[in-house]
């Protein structure tokens, strides 16, 4: 890293964060960023570059994704008025710290998703970290706990968790979402059709409340850039102010609405996900020094003796994994995602070897 | 508008703002968005769409699109470490004002493009709007008594001025851009190549200056949402801090490769384009009650004797424009794009009727 000259004009926020850690590598088996292994479906990518083509590039998309905003709605049950679209749900955490964080405050438990605290210190908010418990489930009773210390801002929760993969029960995040009052409440469900886990109904209970979906993961469409909020429609009108105005592209709305009127080939691929991420951490079970952790995600954390050297073993076999040891209680460990059968073969013979 | 009942956890400088205003509709002549009235050529749009089907939609983007970047730079002759891209430049202008407006000052003119001033609103900044001078010329001097007057923050400078079409002159730019010493000023030339001025030795002058530039007019690709800034590397370094991660999708890559590798047909769409403003103006010139302002950009000001009768009165005859009639200085105006010349000679007609 070279020293960069600080332009006096910029904040001085941003100049104390590091840029996002993420280094790009060339490995054959990429297991690093818990995408969904398999592209989209041949014949769904030659009807969706079909609609592309038959698209006026030239004229500005719709200014809130209109259409694309109604087929969300009829997929999820869920009033149009009430989602919100971006390009990837990580520009829905900037806007959520920009609607309620920015001279207030953001409160998230640790290790968590990098996003929601980065944008925390990026754009200003008061930043409070609640250590998860020593089984990585939700520490219920010392969020509460914040949540009654501060004025409301955003509180962050993610189900299934990332990066440990666990999932709380129903009833403790509905104790927390009971308790967070006027706090806007984001539950970050990001994986969740790999846990068979939906906390939609708690979201209806109050007007402050959103889930965070994703096209990037069980869809496979990471490449298209596609988040979006299901919330109220009292929240989604403020929201909905902060998205830059034609904010999703053409291209992208045109591949999505065919996914959405075609959403089967999903369902096989998480049910493989599921199997295979079942299939992984069986054969590691016995494993003399590593540790998988179990997990309801399309990735798991693999507990090593050195986080480092095991990097570079799997790496050096083809595989690329993310480091996340330098997270609180995560001592030694990668993070791995479920890839095909072949390369999740590949992933238990290289942890095998691994000592 | 229906009321809304705030979340109580919302900022309050959210809740006050109103909704972007556009009201979408569907004429057959579009002249309200500044667009370029011919989609990409339909060769280069096959050669996109064979790119795009090869890659792996799976996949994320790169974390902040390097080879994108890298062709940018080589068009414009800057290094790629001082390019910065995002879905739409209105996008750019969010982030610079997190990296240099909130709790700072966003120094700007009135009337101008309206996301400065909406989000130095929603984000916190102190908004200092000066009036341009009476013939629309920017008021230097009153720009710099308000520089001196502020602590660092963003100053934001649009060549050729929008909604106006007015071009200042390079000496009256460069003495602001001097003048203005740690803030960050922003160069906004989104329209540079209808009034073929260039200020990008302006901005080589500072590590705190850059050009704002846009695919989304002379390049014709609206739809796919690219702006970037052309900036000092140190610059660069600090608002990509502020780029959410793999932000520009994939598709939208594909294609800009593609007109990057071929940008042969804007410089023709150009011509045309300054070629039909000089026509329209002419034809409108002698008009009993409207005025035709010029411009130098893909767009003028009309300025009418009542701007909602006006508008009335061409989108009868299939013409959609923009009223802009609610900003200081521009009562009775309509802020009126290029089309082609048959939609330029619907407009000369419906125009030519107006009383």
């Amino acid at each position: 890293m070279t020293t960069q000259t600080p332009v006096a004009g910029v904040r001085a926020a941003v100049r104390r964060v590091p840029a996002y850690p993420f280094t790009p590598t060339n490995e054959p088996i990429k297991l690093d960023q818990n995408e969904n292994p398999y592209d989209f479906p041949a014949e769904l990518k030659t009807e969706a570059l079909s609609r592309m083509a038959a698209r006026e590039w030239n004229r500005y998309p719709d200014l809130h994704a209109d259409e694309l905003r109604r087929r969300i709605g009829a997929f999820e049950g869920w009033p149009e008025a009430g989602v919100v679209v971006t390009p990837g749900s990580n520009v829905l955490i900037k806007l959520l710290t920009e609607l309620a964080g920015i001279g207030q405050t953001v409160l998230t438990v640790s290790p968590t998703f990098s996003v929601y605290t980065l944008e925390a210190q990026l754009l200003g908010a008061r930043l409070v970290e609640v250590p998860l418990n020593a089984d990585f489930s939700l520490p219920v009773e010392a969020l509460k706990a914040e949540l009654g210390r501060h004025e409301p801002g955003v509180l962050y929760i993610t189900q299934p968790h990332a990066p440990t993969g666990v999932v709380d029960s129903l009833a403790a995040v509905r104790d927390l979402t009971e308790a967070a009052g006027d706090w806007v409440v984001v539950l970050d469900e990001a994986y969740h059709q790999y846990s068979g886990t939906d906390y939609r109904d708690l979201v209806r209970a109050g007007e402050g409340r959103l889930s965070l979906r994703t096209f990037s993961k069980a869809w496979g469409l990471a490449g298209l850039r596609l988040g979006y909020a299901l919330t109220s429609p009292e929240l989604a009108t403020q929201l909905q102010k902060l998205v830059p105005a034609f904010n999703v592209n053409t291209l992208t709305q045109a591949a999505l609405e065919v996914a959405l009127e075609q959403p089967g080939y999903v369902q096989a691929r998480v049910q493989e996900g599921v199997q295979e991420r079942g299939r992984v951490l069986a054969a590691l079970a016995d494993h003399p020094t590593c540790r998988a952790l179990p997990s309801q995600a399309n990735f798991f954390l693999l507990r090593t003796p050195d986080a480092a050297a095991a990097y570079a073993h799997l790496r050096a076999r083809g595989i690329v994994t993310r480091r996340q040891d330098s997270f609180p209680g995560l001592a030694g460990c990668l993070r791995i995602g479920i890839g095909t059968p072949a390369e999740n073969d590949a992933l238990i013979a290289a942890v095998t070897e691994l000592r």
